[in-house]
Protein backbone atom coordinates (compact mmCIF):
# COMPACT_ATOMS: atom_id res chain seq x y z
CA UNK A 1 0.00 0.00 0.00
CA UNK A 2 0.79 3.47 -0.95
CA UNK A 3 -0.08 5.30 2.54
CA UNK A 4 1.78 7.66 3.86
CA UNK A 5 1.86 9.76 7.49
CA UNK A 6 2.64 13.01 7.25
CA UNK A 7 2.89 15.31 10.13
CA UNK A 8 2.58 19.23 10.17
CA UNK A 9 4.62 21.29 13.31
CA UNK A 10 6.28 24.27 13.69
CA UNK A 11 5.74 26.86 16.25
CA UNK A 12 2.82 29.25 17.31
CA UNK A 13 1.97 31.37 14.04
CA UNK A 14 4.15 29.48 11.84
CA UNK A 15 0.77 28.97 9.68
CA UNK A 16 0.35 25.54 10.24
CA UNK A 17 -3.56 25.28 9.73
CA UNK A 18 -3.31 27.45 6.77
CA UNK A 19 -0.75 24.97 4.61
CA UNK A 20 -2.89 22.18 6.74
CA UNK A 21 -5.91 23.15 4.52
CA UNK A 22 -3.62 23.84 1.51
CA UNK A 23 -2.06 19.74 2.05
CA UNK A 24 -5.40 18.67 2.73
CA UNK A 25 -7.06 20.18 -1.08
CA UNK A 26 -3.31 19.11 -3.11
CA UNK A 27 -3.69 15.31 -1.51
CA UNK A 28 -7.75 14.92 -1.98
CA UNK A 29 -7.40 16.84 -5.85
CA UNK A 30 -4.86 13.90 -6.64
CA UNK A 31 -6.97 11.21 -5.27
CA UNK A 32 -5.49 10.19 -1.95
CA UNK A 33 -8.27 9.08 0.46
CA UNK A 34 -7.03 11.06 3.71
CA UNK A 35 -7.47 10.86 7.42
CA UNK A 36 -6.91 14.79 8.94
CA UNK A 37 -6.32 14.72 12.94
CA UNK A 38 -4.27 16.58 15.15
CA UNK A 39 -2.49 16.79 18.33
CA UNK A 40 -2.23 16.49 21.72
CA UNK A 41 -5.54 15.27 21.28
CA UNK A 42 -6.99 13.52 18.18
CA UNK A 43 -9.63 10.84 19.85
CA UNK A 44 -12.86 12.01 22.10
CA UNK A 45 -9.83 10.47 25.04
CA UNK A 46 -7.42 12.59 23.80
CA UNK A 47 -9.07 15.92 23.59
CA UNK A 48 -9.92 15.60 26.98
CA UNK A 49 -6.21 14.77 27.66
CA UNK A 50 -5.49 17.94 25.40
CA UNK A 51 -7.49 19.93 27.88
CA UNK A 52 -6.02 19.14 30.91
CA UNK A 53 -2.87 19.92 29.64
CA UNK A 54 -3.87 23.51 28.12
CA UNK A 55 -5.29 24.23 30.91
CA UNK A 56 -3.37 26.81 33.34
CA UNK A 57 -3.82 25.38 36.84
CA UNK A 58 -3.01 27.57 40.17
CA UNK A 59 -0.14 25.14 41.11
CA UNK A 60 1.69 23.92 37.79
CA UNK A 61 2.40 20.35 36.76
CA UNK A 62 5.10 18.02 37.33
CA UNK A 63 7.14 18.43 33.69
CA UNK A 64 6.77 14.06 33.87
CA UNK A 65 3.19 14.13 34.42
CA UNK A 66 2.94 16.57 31.24
CA UNK A 67 5.07 14.01 29.14
CA UNK A 68 3.28 10.99 30.32
CA UNK A 69 -0.13 13.04 29.32
CA UNK A 70 1.30 13.94 25.88
CA UNK A 71 2.12 10.13 25.11
CA UNK A 72 -1.01 9.05 27.05
CA UNK A 73 -3.01 10.86 24.21
CA UNK A 74 -0.69 9.79 21.62
CA UNK A 75 -1.21 6.14 22.17
CA UNK A 76 -4.71 6.16 21.77
CA UNK A 77 -4.32 8.79 19.07
CA UNK A 78 -1.56 5.90 17.43
CA UNK A 79 -4.21 3.00 18.45
CA UNK A 80 -7.61 4.25 17.43
CA UNK A 81 -6.76 7.01 14.26
CA UNK A 82 -3.70 6.97 12.87
CA UNK A 83 -2.46 2.91 12.58
CA UNK A 84 -6.03 1.66 11.56
CA UNK A 85 -6.46 4.41 8.90
CA UNK A 86 -2.85 3.30 7.91
CA UNK A 87 -4.03 -0.31 7.85
CA UNK A 88 -7.09 0.96 5.68
CA UNK A 89 -4.52 2.28 3.18
CA UNK A 90 -5.46 6.08 3.86
CA UNK A 91 -2.86 8.80 4.10
CA UNK A 92 -2.80 10.57 7.61
CA UNK A 93 -2.25 14.34 8.08
CA UNK A 94 -1.34 14.62 11.73
CA UNK A 95 -1.25 18.51 12.89
CA UNK A 96 1.84 17.40 15.35
CA UNK A 97 3.65 14.40 16.64
CA UNK A 98 6.17 13.38 18.70
CA UNK A 99 8.76 15.86 16.96
CA UNK A 100 6.79 18.10 18.95
CA UNK A 101 7.00 16.91 22.70
CA UNK A 102 10.65 16.78 21.83
CA UNK A 103 10.78 20.67 20.70
CA UNK A 104 8.16 22.03 23.77
CA UNK A 105 8.76 19.44 26.72
CA UNK A 106 12.35 18.78 25.31
CA UNK A 107 13.75 21.98 24.05
CA UNK A 108 11.08 24.37 25.29
CA UNK A 109 11.01 22.93 29.28
CA UNK A 110 14.39 21.47 28.98
CA UNK A 111 13.24 17.94 29.67
CA UNK A 112 16.05 15.48 29.42
CA UNK A 113 15.79 14.14 25.43
CA UNK A 114 17.18 10.58 26.12
CA UNK A 115 13.88 10.77 28.82
CA UNK A 116 11.89 11.54 26.23
CA UNK A 117 13.39 9.04 23.63
CA UNK A 118 12.39 6.43 26.48
CA UNK A 119 9.07 6.87 26.56
CA UNK A 120 8.89 7.38 22.66
CA UNK A 121 10.64 4.12 22.48
CA UNK A 122 7.97 2.39 25.08
CA UNK A 123 5.11 4.09 23.53
CA UNK A 124 5.13 4.07 19.89
CA UNK A 125 7.61 1.13 18.78
CA UNK A 126 9.96 2.54 16.26
CA UNK A 127 6.11 4.19 14.68
CA UNK A 128 7.99 7.47 13.33
CA UNK A 129 6.43 9.75 10.75
CA UNK A 130 7.29 8.75 6.78
CA UNK A 131 7.41 12.93 5.95
CA UNK A 132 7.68 15.49 8.43
CA UNK A 133 6.90 19.21 7.24
CA UNK A 134 8.55 22.00 9.81
CA UNK A 135 7.03 25.33 9.41
CA UNK A 136 9.85 27.42 10.01
CA UNK A 137 9.94 31.36 11.44
CA UNK A 138 11.61 33.73 13.64
CA UNK A 139 9.85 33.54 17.18
CA UNK A 140 9.19 37.36 17.23
CA UNK A 141 7.04 36.82 13.65
CA UNK A 142 5.38 33.94 15.09
CA UNK A 143 3.90 35.57 17.83
CA UNK A 144 3.24 38.79 16.08
CA UNK A 145 0.72 36.72 14.09
CA UNK A 146 -0.50 34.55 17.89
CA UNK A 147 -1.46 38.28 18.73
CA UNK A 148 -2.82 39.68 15.82
CA UNK A 149 -5.15 36.64 15.51
CA UNK A 150 -6.61 38.16 19.26
CA UNK A 151 -8.24 34.85 20.34
CA UNK A 152 -7.99 33.45 23.93
CA UNK A 153 -4.24 32.81 25.22
CA UNK A 154 -3.76 29.10 26.66
CA UNK A 155 -0.72 27.96 28.55
CA UNK A 156 1.71 27.88 26.07
CA UNK A 157 0.88 30.89 24.52
CA UNK A 158 1.53 32.43 27.84
CA UNK A 159 5.26 31.80 27.57
CA UNK A 160 8.21 33.90 26.76
CA UNK A 161 9.63 34.21 23.88
CA UNK A 162 12.72 32.63 24.81
CA UNK A 163 11.02 29.60 25.47
CA UNK A 164 9.76 29.92 22.00
CA UNK A 165 13.42 30.28 20.85
CA UNK A 166 14.36 26.80 22.46
CA UNK A 167 11.19 25.31 20.70
CA UNK A 168 12.30 26.17 17.34
CA UNK A 169 16.41 25.48 18.02
CA UNK A 170 14.90 22.01 19.19
CA UNK A 171 13.18 21.82 15.74
CA UNK A 172 15.69 22.31 13.57
CA UNK A 173 18.53 20.66 15.21
CA UNK A 174 16.08 17.59 15.05
CA UNK A 175 15.53 19.05 10.86
CA UNK A 176 19.33 18.82 10.68
CA UNK A 177 19.18 15.11 12.37
CA UNK A 178 16.79 13.75 9.85
CA UNK A 179 16.98 15.64 7.12
CA UNK A 180 15.12 13.04 4.79
CA UNK A 181 12.28 12.61 7.41
CA UNK A 182 12.17 16.56 8.23
CA UNK A 183 11.77 19.10 5.77
CA UNK A 184 12.16 22.61 6.63
CA UNK A 185 9.89 25.08 4.89
CA UNK A 186 10.55 28.82 5.58
CA UNK A 187 7.05 29.73 6.61
CA UNK A 188 7.91 33.48 6.72
CA UNK A 189 7.56 33.61 2.72
CA UNK A 190 4.88 34.02 1.09
CA UNK A 191 1.75 32.04 0.84
CA UNK A 192 2.13 31.56 -2.72
CA UNK A 193 6.06 30.43 -2.36
CA UNK A 194 5.01 28.18 0.05
CA UNK A 195 2.65 26.11 -1.81
CA UNK A 196 5.00 25.70 -4.22
CA UNK A 197 7.58 24.37 -1.87
CA UNK A 198 4.73 21.89 -0.43
CA UNK A 199 4.35 21.01 -4.00
CA UNK A 200 7.86 20.17 -4.31
CA UNK A 201 7.92 17.92 -1.57
CA UNK A 202 4.66 16.39 -1.69
CA UNK A 203 4.54 15.55 -5.77
CA UNK A 204 7.45 12.87 -5.63
CA UNK A 205 5.49 11.09 -2.62
CA UNK A 206 2.22 10.60 -4.98
CA UNK B 1 14.08 10.68 59.90
CA UNK B 2 11.50 8.30 60.91
CA UNK B 3 8.65 8.97 58.30
CA UNK B 4 7.34 5.88 56.15
CA UNK B 5 5.70 5.52 53.02
CA UNK B 6 2.52 2.99 53.48
CA UNK B 7 0.65 1.84 50.74
CA UNK B 8 -3.04 0.15 51.06
CA UNK B 9 -3.40 -2.74 48.23
CA UNK B 10 -6.40 -5.16 47.78
CA UNK B 11 -9.22 -6.07 44.78
CA UNK B 12 -12.51 -4.68 45.18
CA UNK B 13 -14.82 -5.44 48.56
CA UNK B 14 -11.48 -6.76 50.46
CA UNK B 15 -12.37 -3.50 53.16
CA UNK B 16 -9.86 -1.11 52.30
CA UNK B 17 -11.82 1.73 53.34
CA UNK B 18 -12.70 0.25 56.87
CA UNK B 19 -9.20 -0.59 57.60
CA UNK B 20 -7.38 2.71 56.23
CA UNK B 21 -9.52 4.11 58.91
CA UNK B 22 -8.20 2.15 61.75
CA UNK B 23 -4.73 2.45 60.54
CA UNK B 24 -5.11 5.97 60.33
CA UNK B 25 -6.32 6.55 63.68
CA UNK B 26 -3.98 4.03 65.45
CA UNK B 27 -0.76 5.92 63.50
CA UNK B 28 -2.85 9.44 64.67
CA UNK B 29 -3.08 8.12 68.38
CA UNK B 30 0.53 7.02 68.49
CA UNK B 31 1.42 11.00 67.43
CA UNK B 32 2.47 10.55 63.81
CA UNK B 33 1.54 13.26 61.12
CA UNK B 34 0.04 11.51 58.93
CA UNK B 35 -1.20 12.61 54.75
CA UNK B 36 -3.92 10.28 53.82
CA UNK B 37 -4.00 9.77 50.21
CA UNK B 38 -5.45 7.34 46.82
CA UNK B 39 -4.43 6.27 43.63
CA UNK B 40 -5.89 7.02 41.02
CA UNK B 41 -5.96 10.31 42.16
CA UNK B 42 -4.72 12.06 45.18
CA UNK B 43 -4.34 15.39 43.36
CA UNK B 44 -6.73 17.40 41.37
CA UNK B 45 -5.45 16.70 38.38
CA UNK B 46 -5.02 13.33 39.40
CA UNK B 47 -8.60 12.99 40.21
CA UNK B 48 -9.55 14.32 36.33
CA UNK B 49 -7.47 11.26 34.85
CA UNK B 50 -9.41 8.98 37.73
CA UNK B 51 -12.35 10.31 36.50
CA UNK B 52 -11.73 9.40 32.49
CA UNK B 53 -10.45 5.72 33.79
CA UNK B 54 -13.44 4.85 35.62
CA UNK B 55 -16.16 6.58 33.13
CA UNK B 56 -17.06 4.06 31.09
CA UNK B 57 -16.27 4.34 27.00
CA UNK B 58 -17.82 3.26 23.95
CA UNK B 59 -14.89 2.26 22.30
CA UNK B 60 -12.90 1.15 25.35
CA UNK B 61 -9.34 2.37 26.22
CA UNK B 62 -5.75 1.19 24.33
CA UNK B 63 -4.46 -0.46 27.44
CA UNK B 64 -0.84 1.49 26.98
CA UNK B 65 -3.09 4.16 27.12
CA UNK B 66 -4.75 3.28 30.38
CA UNK B 67 -0.64 2.23 31.97
CA UNK B 68 0.19 6.13 30.96
CA UNK B 69 -2.53 7.44 31.85
CA UNK B 70 -2.08 5.71 35.71
CA UNK B 71 1.52 6.64 35.52
CA UNK B 72 0.66 10.53 35.21
CA UNK B 73 -1.40 10.65 37.43
CA UNK B 74 0.72 8.90 39.81
CA UNK B 75 3.44 11.20 38.56
CA UNK B 76 1.76 14.29 39.84
CA UNK B 77 0.93 12.51 43.39
CA UNK B 78 4.46 11.74 43.98
CA UNK B 79 5.53 14.98 43.26
CA UNK B 80 2.73 16.95 44.46
CA UNK B 81 1.60 14.96 47.73
CA UNK B 82 3.89 11.62 48.43
CA UNK B 83 7.65 12.98 48.26
CA UNK B 84 6.55 16.58 49.86
CA UNK B 85 4.85 15.06 52.52
CA UNK B 86 8.14 12.88 53.14
CA UNK B 87 10.23 15.72 53.18
CA UNK B 88 8.42 17.14 55.40
CA UNK B 89 9.37 13.80 58.24
CA UNK B 90 4.96 12.85 57.61
CA UNK B 91 3.97 9.16 57.50
CA UNK B 92 2.13 8.98 54.09
CA UNK B 93 -0.49 6.19 53.86
CA UNK B 94 -2.01 5.70 50.11
CA UNK B 95 -4.94 3.63 49.24
CA UNK B 96 -3.11 2.10 46.26
CA UNK B 97 0.29 2.74 44.35
CA UNK B 98 2.33 0.97 42.10
CA UNK B 99 1.11 -2.56 43.01
CA UNK B 100 -2.36 -2.13 41.87
CA UNK B 101 -0.80 -1.05 38.21
CA UNK B 102 1.05 -4.35 38.25
CA UNK B 103 -2.04 -5.98 39.83
CA UNK B 104 -4.82 -4.15 37.61
CA UNK B 105 -3.30 -3.99 34.40
CA UNK B 106 -0.62 -6.20 34.49
CA UNK B 107 -2.54 -9.10 36.14
CA UNK B 108 -6.09 -8.67 34.94
CA UNK B 109 -5.72 -7.12 31.45
CA UNK B 110 -2.40 -9.22 30.61
CA UNK B 111 0.08 -6.55 29.96
CA UNK B 112 3.13 -7.84 30.07
CA UNK B 113 4.66 -7.22 33.33
CA UNK B 114 7.97 -6.09 32.00
CA UNK B 115 6.65 -3.12 30.11
CA UNK B 116 5.54 -1.81 33.16
CA UNK B 117 8.52 -2.41 35.26
CA UNK B 118 9.85 -0.01 32.43
CA UNK B 119 7.54 2.60 32.76
CA UNK B 120 7.35 2.36 36.93
CA UNK B 121 11.13 2.44 36.42
CA UNK B 122 10.99 5.71 33.92
CA UNK B 123 8.47 7.48 36.23
CA UNK B 124 9.46 6.28 39.67
CA UNK B 125 13.24 6.46 39.71
CA UNK B 126 12.94 3.13 42.83
CA UNK B 127 10.81 4.68 44.73
CA UNK B 128 8.72 2.50 46.53
CA UNK B 129 6.70 2.08 50.09
CA UNK B 130 8.60 1.16 52.71
CA UNK B 131 5.44 -1.19 53.91
CA UNK B 132 2.38 -2.38 51.79
CA UNK B 133 -0.51 -3.70 53.77
CA UNK B 134 -2.23 -6.26 50.86
CA UNK B 135 -5.95 -7.27 52.22
CA UNK B 136 -6.59 -10.58 50.74
CA UNK B 137 -9.70 -12.64 50.63
CA UNK B 138 -11.46 -14.76 47.99
CA UNK B 139 -13.00 -12.79 45.15
CA UNK B 140 -16.39 -14.15 45.40
CA UNK B 141 -16.86 -12.99 49.18
CA UNK B 142 -15.30 -9.56 47.75
CA UNK B 143 -17.60 -9.26 44.79
CA UNK B 144 -20.55 -10.28 47.60
CA UNK B 145 -19.57 -7.27 49.42
CA UNK B 146 -19.61 -4.79 46.78
CA UNK B 147 -23.11 -5.57 45.54
CA UNK B 148 -24.18 -5.53 48.44
CA UNK B 149 -23.06 -2.00 49.29
CA UNK B 150 -25.27 -0.99 46.10
CA UNK B 151 -23.73 2.08 45.12
CA UNK B 152 -23.11 2.89 41.02
CA UNK B 153 -20.67 0.50 38.77
CA UNK B 154 -17.60 1.60 37.89
CA UNK B 155 -15.63 -0.08 34.23
CA UNK B 156 -13.47 -2.43 37.06
CA UNK B 157 -16.40 -3.23 38.96
CA UNK B 158 -18.53 -4.45 35.53
CA UNK B 159 -15.35 -6.76 34.96
CA UNK B 160 -15.89 -11.13 35.67
CA UNK B 161 -14.84 -12.90 38.79
CA UNK B 162 -12.27 -14.01 36.56
CA UNK B 163 -10.40 -10.62 36.27
CA UNK B 164 -10.41 -10.06 39.56
CA UNK B 165 -8.76 -13.97 40.15
CA UNK B 166 -6.07 -12.77 38.28
CA UNK B 167 -5.82 -9.60 39.82
CA UNK B 168 -5.73 -11.39 43.43
CA UNK B 169 -3.45 -13.94 42.06
CA UNK B 170 -0.59 -11.08 40.57
CA UNK B 171 -1.19 -9.35 44.05
CA UNK B 172 -0.32 -12.48 45.91
CA UNK B 173 2.57 -13.40 43.72
CA UNK B 174 3.94 -9.93 44.33
CA UNK B 175 4.12 -10.72 48.40
CA UNK B 176 5.92 -13.66 47.24
CA UNK B 177 8.45 -11.76 45.14
CA UNK B 178 8.60 -9.33 48.17
CA UNK B 179 8.03 -10.84 51.55
CA UNK B 180 9.63 -8.02 53.76
CA UNK B 181 7.95 -4.94 52.07
CA UNK B 182 4.23 -6.76 51.19
CA UNK B 183 2.80 -7.95 54.44
CA UNK B 184 -0.71 -10.43 53.60
CA UNK B 185 -3.77 -9.73 55.64
CA UNK B 186 -6.36 -12.20 55.21
CA UNK B 187 -9.61 -9.69 54.83
CA UNK B 188 -11.76 -12.47 55.68
CA UNK B 189 -11.23 -12.80 59.14
CA UNK B 190 -13.48 -10.64 61.80
CA UNK B 191 -12.31 -7.15 61.67
CA UNK B 192 -11.37 -6.99 65.54
CA UNK B 193 -8.75 -9.75 64.41
CA UNK B 194 -7.67 -7.96 61.08
CA UNK B 195 -7.16 -4.98 63.59
CA UNK B 196 -4.83 -7.29 66.09
CA UNK B 197 -3.07 -8.17 63.03
CA UNK B 198 -2.40 -5.26 61.89
CA UNK B 199 -1.27 -3.34 65.28
CA UNK B 200 1.51 -6.30 65.32
CA UNK B 201 2.48 -5.01 61.71
CA UNK B 202 2.53 -1.35 62.37
CA UNK B 203 3.98 -1.40 66.00
CA UNK B 204 7.49 -2.32 65.21
CA UNK B 205 7.65 0.44 62.85
CA UNK B 206 6.75 3.38 65.18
Amino acid sequence: MNSKFISIEGIEGAGKSTQLAFIQRYLADNGKQLTVTREPGGTELGEQIRSLLLTPTETGMAVDTELLLMFSARAEHVSQIIQPALNRGEWVLSDRFTDATFAYQGGGRGIDQQRITELAQWTLNGLKPDLTLLFDLPVELGQQRVLSRNQGIDRFEQEKVDFFQKVRNCYLERAQQEPERIKVIDASQSIADIELQLTSILQPLL
